[in-house]
């Protein structure tokens, strides 16, 4: 019924988030007896380990993202809100948005996690995360505009400026980003351009720890470590950015001046723990029981990077994709069991799918249980891994056909410069 | 030389703007003893005839756009800059930047126009055009954001104002773009929503003249209008819009309640003509003579949609992609002669190359001299002449995968609504 929140016949499931744990209880409950509401405040999914590639100008937005509607169409249970959550009525049970409340008999918390600033949110504007398909797009735009200035600037120390990339976070996500951007400059742009040579580019990656990878075993970390070496990444490890402005980063007692700065440090969870008023870890996170639902609260579960878990062994669960997609699995068993009536089921296991961080075009680096690859085999792995979890098989041909081309002529296809002419008219 | 304007020995030649005609120009000078300035206000280059296609998440920006750099990279007389140019110094013979001056001994001017308003520039806010990359994700973002907030909307004469697209110009890209909104609507969001059905989207195409498609023949017109017709678009001939505001437009006495209103008539010149203190014609087009000119300038030549040029029988030259084309080869042909100490050549002779205009999924018309094609062939031949012409074989690769994928599919699947977030920072 349009715009209706009127109580059906079947329990009402709300799941906040369509990230990887949130669309994995929807799609699991396809075929439950239950109404779906899926609410998020982006109209897509994004593949969010491959966003690097499109920060870095390798892949564009549609490339690794759906339009969550399209998941989730042909199970009619289901609808999607686009939408902000603004909180929680737990008392009558109520999801509050601005324009309506919603009634839920189950509430599926799953909205995620951004990069966290230590304290500093003021530093996001100067150095933003890939986190979503916005923000990819606009470190996109920083970085090639940080080369269209180079050029167009008559000031030596100021092309030295803005031909610095300051990458902080030596997790994944920077490693890949610094092997991308070496690649994009070394490679794509070479050529480009009459006045700079962006073979000179510095990339610099960050790590306040002693290694890059800190939750991959030692072995892989030096691997990492000595290939993007290799390549002319400046790596500092030990080193942490204690101030980050428009112009450069400080790490210590040493000033960087930088004209990209791409921050894939930290932990700042959703507001969940806040909307819930239950305690928060120091990020934030919920913190869950094995049953991945807050202590006292039975219709409530909270997975992906918003929640706080421990694996059987008392570990934190890490947080990765693997782990959200197998939350939102137990969930939707969870909740298909109780409404069966049986028994719960017994606590969540992460069954463990290795750690994979790719390193530029040559290598990669893959921890599997006590399995260890890295080179270029691994590489492939790492790349037919990742092209086989895009969702779509349209995705899956374009991006491969997308890799293939530029690892073979080490074009880069998505250098564009978007975003830059004012909006006439908010639409908001 | 870092950032150095100084006279070099060899004639300076400056294009401004990398479209159609500008970019010709570029190319054909590639091994020509001249030194040549590429400036453009966007860092890529757009093919026009297809952001209808991003607009309406057919194609993804990096599909039909190029960077400037890399289609020049291999001329290394040519330099790319950045920039809006805000001024011509016809005296000193030099471009005004906003941060520098640049002496020339050739100009081509080649900025482009826009659509136009008829003197009410307001309605651009509510009724954008897809002219740039910006501009068609922007109509993608409000087309898309449209669907989302009537499927949202308890209000059933909101749901229909949301549901009903007004398309103002019956030339070519607005007829595309009928065609191309009613298949989004009908065929990629036919399942995806639950209140709503996009079935019911009103699609109006309103032209102010007597007929669609007023430079073809008067049968391919009738073809176009029928077409249209037959797939439900509501096409109103001999109306014009008198008033536009962010929930609708009125056409006359008419008023007509529309979630998205897509602009696609009238013409805006570049301020070229003011720049060089020449008269305009009623748009703003510099008016040029058969060797395109500006009467009495002989260093400056004026061509694609930012001058008004006479064909050899008095015609005035159409603004479509041959006509820009030919008019970068031949002030090439022109730069080259003067180069040579050879005579000018003859006064510029148009060469048709058709007119081509589809219409959705099923037909298209071609034009080409008396020769007139419609239908199912028409519409294979619109679709391999398009990839033909994008640039890059990546790219053409890339956009014969989607569209033999979508046309098989029904899938659209660039569908991401995009740039919600506001940027924490300027950078301009």
């Amino acid at each position: 019924m349009p715009g209706s929140d009127v109580a059906g016949p079947r329990p009402r499931v709300v799941i906040v988030g369509a990230g990887f744990s949130g669309l994995s209880v929807a799609k699991r409950l396809a075929k439950a007896p239950v109404d779906i509401t899926l609410i998020d405040r982006e109209n897509h999914h994004p593949f969010q380990p491959l966003l690097y590639q499109v920060a870095t100008a390798g892949l564009s937005p549609a490339d690794i993202a759906w339009p969550i509607r399209s998941l989730v169409r042909d199970q009619r249970n289901t609808r999607v809100l686009l939408g902000a959550v603004t909180g929680i009525d737990s008392v009558r049970k109520r999801v509050v948005m601005a324009d309506r409340n919603m009634a839920c008999d189950v509430l599926v918390l799953a909205t995620g996690a951004t990069h966290g600033y230590f304290g500093n949110d003021i530093w996001a504007a100067h150095a933003p995360g890939p986190k979503t398909i916005d923000d990819a797009t606009e470190i996109r735009r920083r970085l090639l505009l940080a080369f269209e200035r180079a050029e167009m600037s008559s000031d030596a120390r100021e092309r030295e400026r803005l031909l610095t990339i300051v990458i902080v976070g030596g997790v994944p996500t920077g490693v890949e980003m610094a092997g991308a951007v070496v690649e994009l400059a070394r490679k794509a742009l070479a050529t480009d351009f009459r006045t700079i040579d962006p073979q000179q580019t510095h990339v610099m990656l960050v790590e306040a720890g002693p290694r890059l990878l800190a939750s991959f075993p030692e072995p892989l970390s030096r691997h990492a470590e000595q290939a993007l070496r290799r390549v002319g990444v400046d790596v500092r490890l030990q080193q942490a950015v204690t101030h980050c402005s428009a112009t450069g980063v400080t790490l210590g007692d040493e000033s960087v001046a930088a004209g990209t700065v791409i921050w894939a440090a930290g932990l700042a969870a959703s507001p969940a723990a806040y909307w819930l008023a239950v305690a928060g870890d120091h990020v934030g996170r919920v913190v869950v029981g094995p049953d991945l639902r807050p202590p006292g609260m039975d219709d409530v579960f909270v997975i992906g990077d918003t929640a706080f878990a421990l694996d059987v062994a008392g570990k934190p669960l890490p947080g990765i994709a693997p782990v959200a997609k197998q939350q939102g699995a137990y969930v939707a068993e969870a909740i298909q069991a109780r409404l069966a009536g049986k028994p719960a089921p017994p606590p969540f296991r992460y069954r463990d799918r290795g750690l994979l961080a790719t390193v530029g075009r040559k290598t990669a680096v893959i921890a599997f249980g006590r399995r260890q690859l890295t080179g270029w085999f691994a590489w492939w792995v790492w790349g037919i891994a990742h092209s086989y979890f895009l969702i779509s098989l349209r995705n899956r041909l374009i991006v491969m056909t997308q890799w293939l081309w530029s690892y073979f002529s080490f074009e880069r296809g998505a250098r564009l410069i978007t975003g830059m002419v004012t909006r006439p008219e908010s639409l908001e």
